[in-house]
């Protein structure tokens, strides 16, 4: 169904705001307008183009990862802010899903949430003890699962952090943390 | 602490039947005695050496995995009975550990736990819905995971598997997974 241009406009602000890692694809085809009308709008409401919004979005809150060293991250983070939450971004590619159905494979989705969950801890030494997960849907071949985390309990040596894994708009994992900390 | 050679060859017969995957180097570490003498003892008592006794187990229970491609499945799958029960090793090389501490990265211990928990599930078609998992203890460069998998609960779409990974006698990692199978 195509909206009239005021309500896809409005709809786009919404929707970058919540998803900045939304492409212009992606978003012609929810509209289901052609890349280059979902362009002419970015310019006309200045939203900058997804490279840029993530860009802006890495400066703007980018603690540096202590608890890991940064490429041990699965996933690529695109923002954090230590002992509070994170983001990070995990294109599944033919490495991660199984060859006869394109599925992704659970522990790769696991492995984004687990490290994305470690990384937002402020301190040298950070294990996982213990996690209740879910996978809530599939995730096939190219699909872009953005993983957010958050921080919902602190105590002196063990945090508890909160992943929700979503892929576009869909909830695709969800995971409750439980990690160890050493208090230095 | 040395035993006598009496008790030390019960404990032999003991060991070996708990965890055959315990090697001559281990037990003489555990016994305080030299591999020679192990192996003596061995010899005395007829137990054949680890590799035999892989080849064995290996032919006695060995059902073909079916939800996966064999080599899908995250470590050496030692003995498999479809829908009840498996196990597998999986030994922490550098690249499964963290580069600072050499303590192995949780989801690999997860990978080798998931992917057998799918593998015993008898159907084309097995996915990971949920799990509550525990890292009971951190696992080192250099340790043999073995991993216990055991179909405690069936349902015609959904199967809860039990995993339970040790190193020799402790225990490192517990999960319970929920796994769906589609059925044909």
């Amino acid at each position: 169904m195509r909206l009239s241009k005021k309500k896809r406009q409005s709809r786009l602000i919404e929707s970058f705001q919540k998803n900045p890692f939304l492409t212009d694809e992606e978003m012609a085809k929810q509209c289901s307008v052609s890349i280059q009308t979902i362009r002419l709008d970015r310019m006309e409401l200045g939203i900058p183009e997804m490279r840029e919004r993530l860009k802006h979005m890495a400066e703007k809150s980018f603690d540096e990862v202590r608890s890991l060293s940064p490429e041990e991250v699965i996933g690529e983070v695109i923002s954090l802010e230590l002992d509070q939450s994170g983001v990070s971004v995990l294109e599944i590619s033919v490495d991660h899903v199984f060859e006869r159905n394109q599925i992704a494979r659970g522990h790769y989705l696991f492995a984004q949430a687990n490290s994305l969950a470690v990384a937002i801890v402020n301190a040298d030494l950070v294990l996982t003890r213990s996690a209740a997960i879910r996978f809530v849907r599939p995730v096939t071949l190219g699909e872009k699962c953005v993983a957010h985390a958050k921080v919902v309990q602190k105590q002196p040596s063990r945090f508890q952090v909160d992943v929700e894994t979503k892929v576009l708009d869909d909830m695709v994992f969800q995971g409750v943390f439980d990690v160890y900390r050493a208090t230095n």
